[in-house]
């Protein structure tokens, strides 16, 4: 897929130096023969890895907990009590790890995540040896890693801004929750830290209809136009959501230069809505896709997620060519890696860029026969088919095998927690 | 999940004998070890086998195939056409083998077929070892099967319902394709058929808008009362689709009897609409989920369905508990047999039962930790983690290798018709 075109390649060889794509060249076996690790991809598919634009990594520890419960009741009985209960810094290693896991063995290697304890998923992200934006949150209430970091969110980004600017994978970036999560003063102080830095904000925008008539109320703009006139709505701004945007709000992003990360799954299940995203790509605005976290979706593929993402924009457009699979694939990749300002870097298969690539294992019934490789890979591949995962030239899974991660081990902790989770759960059901 | 209800069970020993569940008991290691051939499902869930409500076996061969075409270039300009050049007892018999390996790796062993050459469907569906309802087909159009079979479907029907109606796998039923596509005549010579045999009828019910309103146009009626009056709509009708029914038309359907195949996926591909389905389960008509042909989905996976499904009815029911996973796993399992009226054999764990269930290995990131075992195989799983399949008692597939069919010698032969259709679909973009 050179030439950040979805365009599959065959018949190729592709060397990597180091961190980069040195060639890619006509099929030479004598060349093959001379790599120091050479990769068999006959009768598989190369392509550039997944970019997941919105995630809460560590929330996998509470995948599939009471998640069909009234919603309220699920948030406001379940998950904020638990986390006030339990997020501590091993919560979220442990959960960030498991996340990784599970990302790198759906082809993901680069996230924009917002969760708390962000050097906490910075060195998980960094020694599971994918690329991250990591977020350091901001809220009007209190969070779980106040009690372990305090309130002062601008010393604590400043100096993770400090430790990890640097860094080839990861990337540390500013998380005001949302708009209306966030005091006004907050908001300003985020606007201030990121025209400083020059780091980018990830911020929830739009994600329901209640909270764009909350908006209107209280400020007379819709969030989007409040983002705006704080000077937050930039080309530094990554919008997760944007579910409800207006038309004026859509010229204001458009001209902004902000993108948004497109969640289908998770709008769905928390009866969200749908995002015309057709629109967005129309309007040539960036687009990335994202799972959102494990506990609302309840998965981190973007296998399924491609597949939602143009089937529902099918349905809403009453057309099948509102979205076809190319644009999923393309906001899964480079478009995906354009929305979170890497496009320089990853993407796309080029001679320069970031080694960061998966091989899709086709010898699947259900990927046979192959008419369109595209088509297999949006509408057809559940995710468990790829094979080997490679970011910034390191190979991170080989043989559906994860080799930064040991499953076990991680499953040792993953349980601790899940007992924990599980106990505190049966006094919570009997409290209410 | 003894007792139709979806409860996984843990620590049992599920005994069989013959096709049949012949004992669930406490867990016992020395029946295990007296056992004549004994799966260990330590750390794994075992349930019942998946059923697929409505399928196109067979259409396996155009899988991604320009299927990002306008619809009506699509359907018209290329899968018409090359049904009419392609489809023969050969085609029939590779595509259905296609979809029945796939269809095993995801765990499904019942389907309720409709295409062309039905003979073929059945013997290819009896060599895999599955469970299937297999429909002869009845359209005013000419179809592929008539150059080979002609066009009496009532003599053929009577044949090849003598040949299978007392195997123990395959139902033979009658398969009139729309009330629109059939004339009113055949529609009387089908429902004629289904009070003379008993067989069950498989129909494609308002699955567009369009042709509602052109069924209100050419008979004043909706489908629904139209198929009523004709004596068409009762306990043996099995209902694809139904995604435009009026009020009148669920009550009509509700006193009928019949039963609703649920197929997000298609619907929303092919841009068609979501269908009420938490209505139908809220007034207790029988539903199924089902995958469509493969062409219109684009696999034959009931764990995307389910997923899909319950999303789906939260959206339009703007509530997380318009559809729960629990009423999702329900519809894959004991309610779909219940739709195709298998229910009294297969669909739940129970002794006396035929033993038609799987084995999913839940040693996969991505379904951990397990706070609920339903919400992981909805909303988690993807499909090829089913380890083991059993239909009737017989193993069809262990270690997540399919026994019944060989992979290599079938890919063989879908590559023989992969080439075909390229060379056809060449022309075909030339000409048009």
């Amino acid at each position: 897929m050179a030439g950040g075109k979805a365009r599959p390649e065959s018949d190729i060889f592709l060397g990597i130096r180091g961190q980069e794509i040195e060639l890619i060249a006509p099929w030479d076996s004598s060349r093959a023969i001379e790599s120091k690790e050479f990769i068999d991809a006959s009768d598989r598919v190369v392509l550039p890895s997944f970019v997941n634009g919105h995630t809460h990594f560590a929330m996998s520890l509470f995948r599939g907990m009471e998640d069909d419960l009234p919603f309220e009741k699920w948030l406001f009985d379940r998950i904020l009590p638990l986390e006030s209960q339990f997020v501590d810094s091993e919560f979220v290693q442990v959960g960030t790890e498991l996340a990784a896991m599970e990302s790198i063995r759906f082809g993901v290697t680069t996230v924009c995540d917002m969760y708390f304890y962000p050097e906490s998923v910075a060195s998980v992200l960094d020694r599971s040896g994918m690329r991250g934006l990591v977020s350091q949150v901001w809220s009007g209430f209190t969070l779980p890693e106040d009690k372990d970091l305090g309130r002062d969110k601008r010393a604590l980004f400043e100096s993770f801004f400090a430790r990890w600017r640097s860094h080839e994978r990861i990337t540390p970036i500013l998380g005001p929750h949302t708009p209306y999560t966030c005091t006004e003063e907050q908001l300003r102080e985020v606007a201030d830290l990121a025209a400083k830095t020059g780091a980018r904000v990830h911020i929830h925008v739009s994600e329901t209809e209640g909270e764009v008539l909350e908006s209107l109320k209280r400020h007379s703009k819709t969030p989007v136009q409040y983002l705006f006139d704080l000077n937050l709505l930039n080309r530094q701004t990554i919008c997760a959501h944007c579910v409800h945007l207006n038309e004026a709000d859509i010229a204001l992003l458009k001209a902004s230069g902000a993108s948004v990360v497109h969640n289908p799954d998770s709008n769905l299940k928390l009866s969200s809505g749908i995002a015309p995203v057709s629109r967005y790509l129309a309007e040539a605005i960036p687009v990335a896709l994202g799972t959102d976290g494990a506990a609302s979706n309840n998965d981190l593929s973007l296998f399924g997620t491609m597949d939602l993402a143009t089937k529902l924009q099918k349905f809403v457009g009453k057309s099948n060519t509102a979205m076809i699979a190319e644009q999923a694939l393309v906001c899964a990749t480079i478009g995906g890696a354009k929305a979170l300002g890497l496009d320089d870097r990853i993407g796309s298969l080029e001679v320069g860029k970031r080694a960061d690539l998966v091989v899709v294992d086709f010898a699947f019934p259900h990927l046979q026969p192959v008419h369109s490789v595209i088509s297999q890979l949006v509408y057809s591949a559940q995710g468990l088919e790829v094979d080997t995962v490679i970011c910034d030239g390191k190979v991170l899974m080989k043989g559906k095998k994860v080799l930064t991660i040991d499953f076990e081990s991680l499953m040792h902790r993953v349980a601790v927690f899940r007992d924990k989770i599980g106990a505190a759960l049966e006094s919570l059901r009997i409290s209410s």
